[in-house]
Parts: C-alpha cells; structure tokens; sequence
C-alpha cells in the first residue's frame, strides 16, 4: 500500500547509507568527539552563516525540544507555545515531566501571532499577582507548523522583536527546517532565520536522517554544561558518529535542501492535483504537509490502497486528512494517488 | 591509531548496514509500529524463552536506565545499586533528575553482594523512622558490571531471592550483555537469565548495533502506558525502523553472539598478552573489558599509537587502565599491540 | 485602613488560640502523632460521615495540590481542570513543578461543566494519536471556586458520573470549603460531598485557622505512603500538633461552620448593599467572596479608607473587583463600608 | 510520661503565644507582606549583622532545604552533604524529588570535614568523565549536626575557602542554629556565621516556634524570583503573619538566645549525670542532643516513665539513644530522671 501518512515512513537517503558503509570500521571516539560530528558542525556553521554557533546532534524532536527548554528556563519559568504546538500535544507531556508549564496561545492556522504575545506577555506584568504564577520564559514556535505553514520574514521579525523586548529567548522548532525552507511560500534563508532567534533546530528525521536532530545557538550562547544536560537528559549517542556523519552527507553539496526541494515539488503536485480534481484543501499549507477534506465516497476510493493520516472528523461527515510527502516521494507515487482519486 | 578505549568506536555489524540498504525504502510506519520492529520483538522473545515477554526498542543506555527507573518506581522510592553501578556514577544524575534516589550497597569489584542487599533491607525496616527515608523500590545491577566482572548463577540467584523476600523488581542492566553471556566463565544463558529477573535489557549500541537497547520485561508486566512513558522520556525513535533493523539482525542466526564471542576471544588473547608481558591484571575480568596496571614506562611506549582509557591513578605511579575489545577486534589489532607491548 | 482583600487578613479564631495556650506545654510526639491530631481525624471523620476515611493534616493550599495531585497521578498522566482552576492559575507552577501537565477545559463562571468534561474525555481516546499525548489521570474542581460560585448536587452528580465512567478519581479543593457549604444556595451536606468524590479538602487557612488543610479520603484510599510522599513535598510539619490542635477545635461543636456562616451572612449583607446602591455585581456569588464592577469615582470614594482586590480592568473603564469576607468580618466593618460607598 | 524524645514535644514559647493572641484580629496583607514579617525580617538582618540580607521565612525544615537547595543549583548539579546529614538520609529524598542528586562525603561525627571536601572536587574535576557526572554545586552543613556536633570557626573557615576556590556556596542548615551558638563549645558568633557562608537557616520549629525557618541570605544574593518558587514548592504561607510574629518575638530583646540557653544548660546537667552515673557516652557532643549508650537494664528501668530515641543497637546488647532537651526542658524534668537511672 501505498503511504503518504508522514514523512519518516522510509530509511535514509542514500547518499547518508552510502556514507555510513563506507567509513563503519573507521575507529572514532565517542560521545559526539567524532571526526564526523566535527565535520558536520562545521558544515551546519557555515550554512547558518554562523561562524561562532555552537551546535548539538541529538537524536529525535521530542527529546530535543524537551532538553532545550528545559535546559534554558529557570524553575519559575513556562514556555510560550501556540496551542497546537508540538510540545503543547503531541509530546506525551515531556515538558512539563522536566518541570515546567506550556503557557499557550491561540493558534492561528498552527501559527502563533506576534500580537497575541505582545498581549500575553503586557497582560501577564500587569496582573498584580503575578508572582504567583509561571512566568513566561522562553518563545516556542514550529517552522513549518504543524499544519504545514510558514512565517513570514516580516511574522518572525514581529515575533522577535517582542521576545527582545521582554528578554524572552525564541525557540524554533525546525523539525521539517528543510521543508520550510525551500517551499516557494518562504522568504527567509537558513542565515536569515539564525539571525531571527535564539535556538533553533534543524530536523534529519524527517529529511532524509535516519534519526538526529540538530540544535544551533546561533550567538554561541548554549546553555553551560549543555552536553551533561544532555545526557542527563538520555539524549546522548554513545556512536555520536550516527548523528555526525547524517548530519555532515546532508550539509555536504546542499544535499538537505536538494532533498526537501523533491517533497515540496510532489507536495505541490500533489495539491494542485486534490485541486483540480474538486477537492476542499482545510487550509492552504506551502509545505510538504497538505491537509484535504475528503467524504466516505473519496475515502472508500482509497482505502486499502493509499494511506494518510486522518486529524478530524467533521459534522458535515467530512474528514480532514493529512497527506505528507517527503524527500522520498516519486512522481510515479503521485501518478499513482492521481489514478485512484 | 590503534584504540581500544570502548567498545563503541567503530559503526556497525556489516550485515546491519546490507539489511539497512536493502529494506532502506520500503514504507513502514512510524513509533515501532514496523515490520521490522515486529520481527525482531518476536525474535528476542525466542531467544529470551520468554514467549509472553513484552519488548521496547529504545536509542541509549542512560536513556534506557532512567525510562525504566522512573516509570517502575513510585514517588516514594529509590533503586538500590552497587556504588560503582552506572546509573550511580556515569548518567549525569539522569535518575535523580527523573525524582528518584539512587541508593548505593557497597560494590565487590563491581558486583553488588546478596548478603549486602539483605542486611540493608532488613535494616531499613528496622529503623524507627524509615518512613522519613527513602524506600527501596528495585534492585539495579549490571551484567557484565562496570568492572567486566559477572554474576554466578548462584550469585544472581541469591540476589533475586531477596528481591522476591521485598516484592522489589531486579532491574539487569545488559548494555553490554552478549559480552556477558559469551565469556567462558558464564554459568547462565540468556532464557535462564530471563527467569532471574523482572526486567532486562540486552544492549545494541556497544555489540554491533549503530544504536539501540531492547528492553524486555519476561514476563509481560510492563508498566502500564510504558509507551507513552518512553515518549515523554524523549525516547520514541519516530522511525523505529532504525532499531528494528538493528535488532532483527542481529537476532538473526545467532549473530548478537557471534559477534559476541569475537570480542571475549581477543580479550582472553589480550589478557593472556598482558600477563605473559608481565604486567599486573588490576582485576581478573572474563569479559570484553580487560584492566590492566601501566607503569609510566609502559605507557611512554603505547603513547601515539595505542589508545585505551585511564581509570584511575594509584598512589605507586601506576595507573589503572581499562582496554576494551568488541565485535569489530580483530586477531591483527590484538597482535599489533603485542608488538609494541 | 478597613481590608476586604482576601479571607485571610487576621489570625485565627480565638477558641483556637485559647486552646494552643491552654495545651502549649503538654509533651506531645512529632509528625502528626500526637493526640490532637488523633482526635481532629477522628473529629473531622465524624463530621464527614465517614468512618473508615483517611485524613491528613497539611499545611497549605497549594502545597495541598500538588502534593494530592501529584501523589495520586502516574507519570503519563495530567490533571484536567478549569481554566481559571486555582492550579491552573495561581499556583506558580506548582502542579507541573512536579512533572505533571494541568489539562484545561472551559470556566463557566469558574466551574467545569460535566458536558465539557465527557466530551473532552470522549474526545481525547478518539484521537487515533493519544498514546503520544497527557492521558487525563483525575479531576480537580473547586468548592466554591476561585469566583465565588457553587457546584450543585445535580452538576457535582453529573461530574462524578464522568469521573466514574472513565475511572478518574475526582479532587474537590474545599480550601473555602465552610464558605460553600453553608451558603443559602448549597444543597449539599459535608457527607454528601464526600460521597460525590474520592479525595478533598477542608481548607482551615481562609476560615479561622493560622494555617492548615486537612486532605480527606473518604473511602479510606489514600496513595501507599502518603505520609512519606507529604514529608517529601516538604508538607510535614514536625510539631504536627500545631495543625492537629486547630483543626480539633475548628470541629468541636460545629464552630467550623458557625465561623463560616458569619463570612456569609456578612457576605450577603455587602452583596445587598452594593446592589442597593446601584452597583453592577460581575456574577452573582453565594459565598464569600463577592464580585463587583467599581468605576473610576467609587474607588476614588474607597482610596485609602477601604482594600479591595482588583482583578481585571474592562475597557468601559470600570474594574472587577472583589470583595471577601470572612470568620472574623464584622456588622460594622460592613457598615463602615456601606458610609463610604 | 516525661519525654526527651526530640526537641519539639511541646508548643511554643508563651511570648511568641500572647503576641499571637495581642495581634490577631489586626488585619494585615498575606504571603509575607504583613508588618510582623517586616519587622521580624529587620530584627533577624540586625542580630546577624548583615544589613542588606535578604530574609525569607518558610514553614518546615525539609521544605525549607529542598527549596533553597533547589533552587540555588543548576539542573548539572547536585549537593554536596556528609552521609550524615539530614538531606542525605531523613527528608524522604525530597532533594532527588525536585532533580539533584545528594553528593556524599564521609562523616566524621557528624561532620563534614575540608579535606574530604578538597579531595572529593579536586577527584572530580581530575576525573576524565566528570563531563558524564553530577557537578557539584553546593555544599551542605548543619549546624549543630545531626550528632549534635559543631564546627569550630576554623573548620568552618576551611570549609569556606574550599568552597570559594571552587566557586561552590556553602549553605548551612540551622534547624537548631540557637543549640550551636548558645554552646559554651561554640566558638563563634551569628554575625560571624554570616560571613562564613552563602545562605544559612534559623530553625525557629526546633528552638520555641510552633513552625517556621528563616532563610537568610547574607549577602543578598537570593536566586532570582525566589518568592514565586517558594510558592512553587508549596512553602509560602497564606498568613505570613503565622512566622512573620513568631520570629518577630524571638529576635526581640534576644529571645531565641536565652531559650537556647536554657536547652544547653539542661543538656549539659544532663550529659553530667549519665556521666556521674557511670554511664559511657556515644559521643561527647556540647549542644541539646545527648548520645548515650544505655544497656538492657537501664532501658527497664526507664521503660514507660521517661521516653527517648534510639538510634542504633549495638553488638555488645548495648543501644546508641539520644536526650535531647530544649527552650521547655525544666530543671525539674532532669531531676525527674536524676532519680529513674
């Protein structure tokens, strides 16, 4: 059958498998002192435009985004995340198991607003018992969101200037980083966005990494003692080579944005063919992730022989659905989807 | 240059990487939901004996540790590990940071000691105010330990006992298991070893594996929602199809102990090496890590060319050094060495 | 100057200092086992109409939260309560401080509706992906609430239904309880209260105590080793007495809710007033804790003369304030106020 | 029945009950911010000589460790404590609770000594993996320990220094701070503990309070939004003024010292009888907790006349108990058991 349910449905791309082969009996230390992990580091530097960030491979999104926030509040501090950020649902409560609150915002269209906050953040100093209660920390927003869109240079610039105001560190959350990026909807660059906030992450998982996820501190300014944080946190590869040679095969020859060009490209097809064939998009996403309405009839079509992921039943006896490509995605796959629709 | 600091510095098990190029793009979903993972789950519970044995693939061993720390215990409890046991020295604290004390025995080259175990028990009970006190709640030992050396049938046997006499889980740490069970002065097998404990794990990351440590409860009782639990521990590999590649190879024909007895092989060589050079064994170890005394003069002659791990320095100039074969030694690197010995 | 700010201005009631003087120099043992304590449980389960509950005295609301909470929650599990619900709020993170997320649902005038609830509930397993997210693990609603408002026999009736049908235990927080349960709109009896729910709280700080909140497991089902969890909150007072002596007079003869009938009866009387003197109230509250809109020229008549707690400013200009009473608020402080409004 | 059990057996100092009784329908602000507190907090910065010390008041002495420790230590990091000590052992684990392991050294009657101290950082930062260990980042005392022992001024100083050269705070726990400095064996003044270390309690439960810890920063370097964490950890009081009257009373005209006194005098009275009745000591300890070594036959001859606590049985038959006198302990209750041994 064929899947469009996510976009890790697949291994690695080959050029990292091809990598991984070729050097396996090559002895390295451990722990992230690779050679590979060096190699990479530097290549993420350099792309960023970041010649003094420091940079951490880890190992999936949840564990990530968990270990950053918790290793950048203090204990009275929450961190600020639209509702339907990943952190606020979909991560089995890994922040709140370190200690701290996500202090949410209304989400619009996955995306967090910069007057929203500004309102949040005047509101909260002005409340007299405000020592009382979780003070706001840190920003966290997704780019792309969770439902496939995109901030705008001028939405981020917003976002920050008020986290700048406030002191408030802003975390992005790039687990599809690459998707976002090269999608004809994004006016931002990797350097453009280090230079937009504070901590950001850079996903393989879900762009062609068998597993790894790479967290930047554009400025330098980690968090002390980041990497026992780390593996306090169960986050450290003993065989910190696995992350390192991914990470270096994705940042050699702009591999990462050559391969997340391919999902935008079948996403984009994929759109316009829902479209053409009379299907209600939920909203209109500029990512490799694409939500549809379809009915029973549309869903009996493909049933047993294309999967999605299914986010919500609606009255009308509609379904949104999710349908993900990735860089693994083959026109031939949308060829196929375009018989069946 | 040569190293022999850890049993992780070179990548995988050859027959790791084919299975991971050949299956690389077949779609499967996400979280263990796999085909792979299926196999290999079913796989561990045959060669565990264990046919209702429940089984989780998760990336570390710290992270491995405190996912089943933290969810076997209640808020009232502790975990009872010898003073060198890892959890209690080399995890940063990650128990801790999960909330829960780390209660140390005294460690017998490595080993905890049943007679230990039980007066401490006994004793706790004993004192009048022990419910201001921190319960023991499991019982954590590793197998091979920190030191190399491993429980007698007997041994385990005794420490089980009074684990049951207290209703406390034994938790068997097996990072480095098939080293364990492949040395010629190990008594028990692995079903018998799964019959003398509540909850094991069998280690992927320093026995051939890129990453990975199978969790496996014999007897089915996992904690109830341990997914969930591994989730917010920042443990769920989304594509688990990495670990359950990983582990149904190695599970396959045997391999995990192949590969095992490769690296009990060159370190019986390379012990028999260091005593017949004369040089004082710090302890006698039947596994995959040998330690040895090094005078300066010894280690002037390796410096540049041999790489192995200082433990500790000793008051009489020498040191105690640890060299640790694995499944990648070969018979040369063993001679090698010897030549500059 | 005249306070109205909160229900815990003054000390505690003068019976309960009468009998810390008369008893203060007799030898009593620590940590909840002397015989004041004995006989407050015993007093406190009479007045419960439960026989075989188990109570426990500690010291403060929040500290009473997160200890019940936390305490009686596994790890993959949240607390669903309202949004205003005083732990979602106004406890500085205390609940997620202990790894724990507060999952929220809609205030209608402070209290959580029953149809929320279900349809949350329903909602939350129909999600094809709620093993990836906070599991709800019990509900915590307040009586009276953080607005002053009551909970009826019907609308606690349907809560508890909830509860039950999907084995929630349900936490009631009375830390004003005396001010709920004699009201003229209460319909329901302390032992009727304590069959609609599986743990609450007798809140001694807001009425008539120097501190204390006795925690009452109706069913006797309180978490294995509460009293050890209690010390490691910090909960335990060693000299338990101090708890122990106030919560035995606050329940001989009654006085715990004669104290609280003065705070509504005064209540009712500043209700009236404001009404009759043209007055918009915000919501009508039966307790103790009343809601009023000022404008500008009524709290310059108030400036200095009379404390109030202002809670939001509206942008018509005026504000929500709020007016307490308690124990010791007297007919003429009621009447100092009524001259100057 | 007399008792010697512990130090809190009874109420509280009568001065502390009728300032309770003069003051109580005077209506004040909660959570600290009332006039008593206030007051309390000059007089506390005063008798320590350190007028720009921030104060705190807490309620409990677990609570009140665990927060300050808590909150002063980095996620990195773990306390420092002699095996002895009442964090390492008594608190129910409420340190591991909130994150931080407790780091042990050994204890030398009770006591932690400098050149343990020295030894174990310079170990740990010469250790190659310290980077996988717990950091430490504090250092605990008690004072008086829990053998009732002291530190004279020079052990202390050293102490310090150790800590200065590694940038690590000293926080000393007082719980029975007016036992220590009142003792003829004390060599140094409250001012002087101030400037020998970086935070430090004054047991108010211990010595005449019904409850209640001050914290003191000397310096007044508080961590950041100290209050709001607090509150977090459940140890802020409603009616501040509860603590904020008690401690009023005992720094006025040096209350806390004379009560102190009284318990040192009885306890020496007492040491010297065991010592003319022939009775061995444990050890010979100058403040209100007295370790005597009783046999079989003077325990009968105690049996339900006077109460004690025993700390350990020995091999010889023999049982290490402990006397402890206080700011209540009568001329009379020694005579008493003058007469019984």
């Amino acid at each position: 059958m064929l899947s469009f349910t996510c976009d890790y449905n697949e291994g690695a791309h080959p050029l990292i498998l091809e990598r991984l082969v070729a050097v396996n009996l090559q002895q390295e230390p451990g722990y992230g002192a690779d050679g590979f992990t060096a190699s990479a580091k530097a290549r993420i530097r350099e792309a960023c435009g970041c010649p003094s960030a420091e940079v951490f491979l880890l190992t999936g999104g949840t564990q990530t985004n968990s270990t950053v926030i918790a290793t950048m509040l203090r204990d009275y501090q929450g961190v600020v995340a639209a509702t339907t950020g990943h952190i606020a649902v979909h991560e089995a409560g890994a922040v709140e198991y370190t200690g701290h609150k996500v202090l949410t915002l209304p989400s619009r269209q996955g995306k967090m607003c910069a007057a929203d906050l500004s309102a949040f953040l005047e509101g909260f100093y002005a409340d007299g018992s405000f020592d009382h209660m979780v003070f706001p920390g840190m920003v966290y927003i997704s780019f792309p969101t969770e439902y496939g869109t995109l901030y705008s240079r001028e939405e981020l610039s917003a976002i920050y200037a008020v986290c700048g105001q406030y002191q408030l560190p802003l975390f992005v959350d790039g687990a599809r980083l690459g998707y976002g990026l090269t999608s004809p909807a994004c006016d931002i660059t990797l350097p453009e966005l280090a230079q937009l906030c504070d901590v950001f992450t850079i996903g393989g998982t879900k762009v062609g990494a068998l597993c790894g996820e790479a967290v930047v501190f554009p400025s330098g300014k980690a968090p002390e003692h980041f990497f026992t944080m780390v593996k306090q946190h169960g986050a450290l590869l003993a065989k910190g080579r696995l992350t390192g040679i991914q990470f270096d095969v994705l940042f050699t020859d702009g591999l990462y944005f050559k391969i997340a060009q391919n999902a935008i490209d079948r996403a984009m097809e994929l759109k316009a063919l829902f479209v053409s064939k009379g299907y209600d998009l939920f909203l209109d996403s500029p990512t490799n992730q694409q939500f549809v309405l379809l009915d029973a009839a549309a869903m009996a079509r493909l049933e047993g022989k294309v999967a999605y992921e299914v986010w919500e039943k609606r009255p009308d006896g509609r379904s949104v659905v999710r349908f993900a490509t990735s860089w693994a995605t083959t026109p031939e796959q949308i060829e196929t989807l375009a018989k069946l629709l």
